[in-house]
């Protein structure tokens, strides 16, 4: 008997046949003794539905009106979940953020998690009960509605999960484990039975969209033992998803390379013609990050004659404010020659923990780019990431090739 | 400059173009100096599309559930008009029932207000705010949210009007104003200018679809300014609605009939050859309350032979339940030789103050059916109302002989 958190994505709580599916799970780990906490999504499209809703009346919506609207759809998911449970004949009891309670900072649209109140479901376990609590909202020392952003009730699963000292917090998706790379890109992408926090936490932040990256930072924060499971396959299956565990508790030997991650989220600006001096960087990315725009890749080459240029990504939804802003402030002040920008690059990023001990990886992977005619334009390498900027247009042959000559669908040896 | 509560029904808040007629309706009364609370009900269709979603999953959903699901129809709706007010210019603020708070009793779907907490709504009226708070629901002590039935959200304008000591609350809905009875089935139907408490008590309990009964009795009970407004009228309009004030403010001849009521929500039940001993009418009508229904009409005759027959009304949803209660535990307890039951009835009544001092006007009703030929199934009078209950095919040709014989298209002279 343990004590197990689940969270079950917007897909599977699709529809009342897929919370009709989703009751039956739980009433089938229930049935094996287990404690159980979920913590469901609203249901596949809500989210976006509600939002529009309020951008059309508002196209600039603050974010404390916006989050009291968007915090309805988990609101009505942990009712209907709950209402499915008895149905099943299941003690169960719903609870949205505030009632837990999830106690947030005050950063509406992507508040964090400061504390979590486990009395009521606590008591509510000892009785027997499941506890159905709302993901991706809480609650403000003001009593104001919060929600944590995108993707946020992973998050509050993990969160549930470390409060609770639960022994395992189960992620619910339309996917059954962590992959290689996405296999819609890569037919041969294989399923890890397990990676490690710090893979998956590259991963992640790298663009693989299973696991929302606070969530994975969350759990390897707190030690919450973390696995990746279908919704969808048969619940009786002994399918294991993949487990995201600790670098030190692993004793199989560790592949070079987990997996790889593509995005095209981002964009590319340049700023030529740059004096060479002390504080430059600063120059330029102050107004930047003043304008609160996140940087990801920077680059600053060698000067020749006291002159450089300096490259950084930025989300592709803040490329036009941070191009005007290159234009209009920083380019007079640091008296640069010109500034040019693309959006149309995508990313492309190895990631493992056998990096650190295996050299090479940085070298094989260039000449696998080279050889398919593939330009890098910027590089960017963490201990256990590698990652490159190219044209979007080659993006899905770099994985593909990668893929190939790393030998990602083979078990590791 | 006065302190207005505004409540605006779900066909006002049906769609993003009519929130903003809402927000632009609200704007106006604002820039003339007053102080606004808002109260919202649901977006037109939202709570039958959530509780049809509750039910699918559980043909008889625990109410607990059940109101975590149907509250975020007007939790959507405070939000989406605050972020309307907002893009106008104005400061305003959402809150729903709980953030009020809004403290009621357990009683999940149909929970009544014990109290309001005003500490907020008086803080952000001073700083100039547009209030606007979720109608139809509250928390309960423990924690739990609850909300008041159909037609909540007039309850709980009244109700914070009365919290405030508000001047007025305006009811905006999609009439303008109370009739003399409903202008669908008689085209000369006429607005009344006011209204008193009692009249309209008994025209909202008698089927008059205006104002939730429950708000009526709460303005009353409370001595809260009620008015009934359009929210489809040119806003900067001289129309005033229908004012529901006391009787004893009211200067104005009273007419004799204000208006006519009618319904067709209910069955008769009746138990033939009943021994007419005392407690009789507990021994069948004690089962029926025992399964939670309400009974309208009650009539005994006086008995033939020491046997009677009973007869009663009961809401038409819960005409199978008393009819097999009726049967199966009543008729063996009483011996009584049967049970029969209609739910092809309608009651249709008269009401108005003052038929306390004018006497024949039910001799008058009676003569005016009878020149029609509709049938008088079973008569029920109080101070200020009289009802008959007729075969409900003869419905709209009642109110309509009765409208034009009581000149109800004329003004009172």
């Amino acid at each position: 008997m343990a004590l197990i958190v689940q969270k079950y994505g917007g897909t599977s709580m699709g529809s009342p046949e897929r919370i009709r599916e989703v009751a039956k799970r739980i009433a089938h780990y229930h049935a094996q003794g287990h404690q159980l906490v979920v913590v469901p999504s609203a249901m596949s499209g809500e989210t976006n539905r509600l939002i529009g809703l309020a951008k059309e009346l508002n196209p600039d919506p603050h974010g404390r009106e916006l989050d009291v609207i968007a915090a309805t759809g988990e609101q009505v998911s942990v009712g209907l979940l709950a209402l499915a449970l008895q149905t099943l004949g299941l003690k169960a009891k719903s609870y949205t953020g505030w009632q837990v309670k999830i106690l947030t900072d005050s950063a509406f649209t992507k508040a964090r998690i400061l504390s979590i109140d486990d009395a009521n479901i606590r008591r509510d376990l000892a009785e027997g009960c499941v506890v159905v609590v709302a993901g991706f909202q809480g609650i403000d020392a003001n009593g104001n509605i919060t929600t944590l952003g995108r993707g946020g009730s992973d998050t509050t699963g993990v969160a549930i999960a470390a409060a609770l000292g639960a022994d395992e917090c189960q992620i619910f998706t339309d996917v059954d484990g962590v992959y290689t790379t996405d296999p819609r890109v890569v037919p041969e992408a294989r399923k890890l039975t397990s990676i490690t926090f710090e893979e998956m936490f590259e991963l992640a932040s790298q663009g693989s969209k299973v696991l929302q990256i606070r969530s994975v930072e969350f759990a390897g924060k707190y030690k919450v033992k973390l696995r990746v499971l279908s919704s969808f396959t048969n619940f009786d299956s002994d399918d294991t998803g993949t487990l995201i565990t600790y670098e030190e508790e692993d004793n199989m030997e560790q592949p070079i390379i987990s997996g790889i991650a593509f995005n095209r989220d981002e964009a590319k600006l340049t700023v030529t013609g740059v004096p060479d001096r002390p504080g430059i960087a600063f120059a330029i990315l102050g107004p930047i990050a003043e304008a609160n725009i996140d940087v990801d890749v920077i680059i600053q080459n060698t000067s020749f004659d006291g002159i450089t240029d300096f490259s950084f990504t930025v989300h592709r939804n803040d490329y036009n404010k941070a191009l005007a802003l290159l234009n209009e402030k920083v380019k007079p002040a640091v008296n640069a020659k010109g500034v040019t920008g693309d959006n149309k690059i995508a990313k492309v990023s190895l990631v493992g923990i056998g990096m650190r001990s295996h050299a090479g990886v940085a070298a094989k992977m260039f000449e696998c780019l080279a050889k398919e005619n593939v330009n890098i334009q910027m590089i960017s390498t963490s201990e256990i990431k590698t990652s490159v900027v190219v044209d979007e247009k080659y993006m899905e042959l770099a994985v593909r090739a990668l893929h190939q000559v790393f030998e990602l669908d083979k078990l590791p040896s």
